[in-house]
């Protein structure tokens, strides 16, 4: 029951990195959405491997097949099937791990739990399961923006390198001008040139995803478990090596005072309620307020290196675990469109139960 | 839907600031647990206002009752229905707001989202709330006790004073030694006077909670979107004022190297796996490794401040909003228990869902 | 969890026979439900026990006290409690039975599945519990009535006496003219009689209580494992004592042909969707077609009789089992209610879930 | 969230019944299972079409493949993804109907609820859908099977011919003899020409499948409202075509006194506990007591006959239906597999559950 997000919109995924297949199923679609393939096939493309000399160079296609839920271009308010079948099945690749613990993999702990483990390539620990997640993020943002809601991610800090302004003063449409995915082109610069060195060493780095939904109407969100922030961050830190979420003013914001931190409301010419600041992120008690709702999302560096490290076998004896061939030294610019998706995913199902509100 | 959380063992909170009542009903709760009333109000007791002189004065005894689930002094596996008769019930208190939305309060989230809003002390949005998951908590945490699991928070950050050394340097068994609940006594103490001047100038500041916990064996959690730490990550985010969370290594560990951050696996002499650092935080791939649970979790500065704000009401006109007698001025001090029952009600429903990872 | 009923409009039920009280959380209903306690108050009195000489003379007002989620008079969104304090707690009366397995009764199960049982009355298990889902579902009436539905029951068979004549041709405003709720008057004073014989027997009898929903527009329900009628056949077997469920066309038209049981569409003057027969139900691939929907609800005798019976204790050694003072002969009369109940609660659902239908 | 069945033993099925595939997810399989594929191909073929001449001749091998969660034969606790690819994809033999509402389907009631429908062969409402249920369902069996749980299904009534044994003086090792699937050879006999006879005037007509499930220990099922029969009494009414459900004395059963319906208890020679008759058909309030489970499901008529019916368009116009080429006369024999898979899934669902019973 873990694989499954959402309480409307509701998706299951699937699929391990090196079976047969990756997928997605979502119960809970309403009928009506348009169903563009383009779209959605171009948000797999941001994920997908290879993209530039700073991202792992495996191979994947990764299109998607549509299997079910979708009629003449149109979702009919049946449960739509997505399919990406895996390329890239060499599981010889994986005999020298097999046994083996990673450092900081997944590999220790599902062994644990479920007493076998599917050891191709980190099995269904692997981050590649998030491709389902873009997939059925994207449909879920294909029917956001006919509601104006739109969504944005770029990379605001590789390792200490950190974009020092905020978001107002960037051209959110220019996250995809750089294979880092920062909208400021100076700085994707410096973070490229650090990311490649990194690369060049075998060793990996983390980084920070700023995120940026704009559009949605006061009234989303839920009180007290399913706040939307509480949602928006069990879903950023669902995703693989995300360790932090903050929203509004954040951990920063803790050292001011109340007096400085609330954000009065006022009326805008048009009638329009709004905050003259905006510490709260967009979202107050849980519910969005009609404001931008922005966050941070801290990735770990990726646990995948190229160099020899120490650890144990199943059964306990110290080996040493080394890298092979091709891996991200950082994997936040594929990260992106994963955290556009979870986004996505979070806002169509408040969207959706805010239908629920009044009788 | 949303006042419900929990897979397996799920709880479910009612009631509000200054209705008749608050509650908690908790389905899925196994049969055979000792229920020690004492232990569950002694936690009430540590989240209850006027405590010392730098929390609210509002009076509330918070003395529970239990409606059903338990005979004989066990657990028999039906329901629990616990509730907090509320003694403070003078609605006219609240005719000034009534119409009012508080800045960076829920008031005019939750007239947008339901039309209609019970005003009184915040109704439902209100974090008198908690003391039912504070409940709830309690008998979660009774139930890991059996299982050797060990839970720890304290207040680590007031406003910008902030406790630099970590967990594992501290006695986290005096955690109750002061007003704070920090366990640094000198800290505390600076804490504690801070606090004590915000309040004087009618203020509000924020901070932040660290939470420990220890004794979970390896196996607890669960991969892709039900990630141990992705549901402490929601369980954090839902209680009132909190803005962000971030586990092991957290914001911080993004700038280090994989080769740095990796936690190298070893066996100890009793043959137990460890690894030589914990920068996981004690959860990979979304489940337990066996060592500690570390997190950190930001409050903002309480809305609720003693002087006068701008902002308007519900006919959309500008009005002055100025707070009243008794409020928090720093809630650090009364979260803690509440973080202690989130941790306690995230582990509690792992601790059963892992009965179900093998056939 | 499985004291839980609905997707959206979700109901927990607490509490045991004789515990300190039984009750109900609703977390998912609307605001702006106009909550009259006097209609909720009507429907628990149809259920009491002492209504008549043919049911238990057991001593219960039950009488309900909100406390929580409603405001001046209207549902606020947020959990509405209802709670029914227990009068009669006289748990010595149950001495005689604390170890021993009742037969036809949930004893044997409930000690095998726990460990431990509340033996008063039948604790969780007695149908007591059923005045929570009564006024759970007597709000979901209130609200279905503001949306034009109906819902009747009556009971349309006991032991062998039953009423020949279908729905349509009774006046189901009679219901309540007598003891039986059997609308039509010969009839009803047979079964009367009968149960009155039954009762002074000793011995308990069974029979069928027929349902009718009028006026719940085309498009309510679910395809695939949700479909309205498995939802309702769900809802009424997990009513005490119901051993049946069909609906529509039922048992017996699985002899017809298809060419004799098909519903033929026209479009009447009003330019409305019609069926000229209506052997489906009102529903048609688990949704429903604007017919009325009509269903039986088989219940079993009463397991509690006033004659020594043969059964065994916890240790598994011979005893017998002898009933005592209050009972109720035959539960349809007041299990009406219940029917009436369990079809708003499954209704409200789904009027509310059809919002979810189209994009 | 309508194509999702189980608590724990979670299912997602998706799929039309002409589009790309059918086929199902789940989610909350323990890893270890042994992953028979021939055990589920054989199940899928006792369902598939062509069987003999009294099922419908479309043909359609139904071959599953398995995408996910199995590695080296077992189940690993991750999703299980299994798809059928759909070789009959002819949506042109589907144009004459594509406007017309079939009575007693669900092209009314879909289009109503969706404002969109797949027409080609029913889409999502046609009964092809069970093919994933059954794939699942044999999966779940072959898990129970583990666990000493048996379970039959058998056809024991067509039109009027009622078998009037009962199933414990059957061979239920004969029921897939003939290809009525009714282990009485010579009903069966009398069945299948019966059927032929309806299929030679291109007509249809309903019957009974009788369900026995035996070796569930006792403690398995639900208080309240996830009772065991009540759960059993969804799965089977969310079957197409399934207008009844009944379980241990059922509807005949209401005329019964408690005197003669109890059934006692007793210790037999092994200790074990019994009950001397089994009225309650091996389920006490809502928990299973050891004693066999026995169930009967009333299916109508299928709606799919060869002759003209009237009936209306979209546009509300009076239209002549007239069924082509293939269907089938009687859907009884080709549901008995699929009767066996709503039991497996209950149960398997019921067997996880039990876990969770005490601490």
């Amino acid at each position: 029951m873990s694989s499954t997000y959402g309480k409307v919109f509701k998706i299951s995924t699937f699929g391990e990195s090196h079976g047969r297949a990756i997928g997605v199923v979502i119960d809970g679609c309403p009928s009506g959405i348009t169903f563009d393939e383009t779209f959605i096939q171009t948000a797999l493309d941001r994920r997908k491997p290879g993209q530039s000399r700073i991202t792992t160079q495996r191979k994947e296609a990764d299109s998607f097949e549509v299997l079910s839920g979708v009629f003449e271009g149109k979702t009919t308010g049946t449960p739509i099937a997505m399919v990406i079948f895996n390329e890239d099945q060499r599981s010889k690749d994986y005999g020298h791990i097999a046994d083996k613990f990673r450092p900081s993999h997944a590999d220790f702990t599902y062994t644990t739990k479920y007493g076998i483990r599917d050891y191709r390539g980190g099995g269904r620990s692997s981050a590649r399961e998030t491709a389902a997640r873009v997939a059925a993020g994207a449909l879920a943002h294909l029917a956001l923006r006919e509601k104006g809601v739109e969504i944005f991610s770029y990379v605001s800090q590789v390792g200490s390198l950190k974009l020092e302004k905020g978001y107002e003063s960037l051209d959110l449409n220019r996250i995809d001008d750089n294979a880092v995915r920062c909208p400021d082109p100076e700085m994707a610069q410096q973070m490229f040139d650090y990311i490649d060195q990194v690369r060049k060493n075998g060793d990996s780095v983390g980084g920070v995803i700023t995120g940026v939904i704009r559009g949605v109407p006061a009234g989303w969100g839920e009180p007290v478990f399913d706040k939307l922030h509480a949602e928006l961050g069990k879903a950023m830190l669902s995703i693989n090596a995300v360790k932090g979420f903050e929203y509004g003013s954040g951990f920063e914001g803790v050292s001011l005072h109340g007096s400085e931190h609330n954000d009065a409301f006022y009326t805008d010419e048009s009638g329009k309620v709004r905050t003259r600041t905006n510490h709260s992120g967009g979202i107050q008690g849980g519910i969005s307020n009609g404001e931008d709702i922005y966050f941070r999302v801290a990735f770990k560096p990726v646990a995948t290196i190229m160099t020899d490290q120490e650890s144990i076998n199943e059964a306990g004896e110290k080996v040493s675990v080394s890298g092979k061939g091709r891996h991200d030294p950082c994997v936040l610019p594929r990260a992106v469109p994963i955290v556009d998706a979870m986004s996505a995913l979070v806002l169509m199902d408040f969207c959706l139960r805010a239908r629920l509100n009044k009788f």
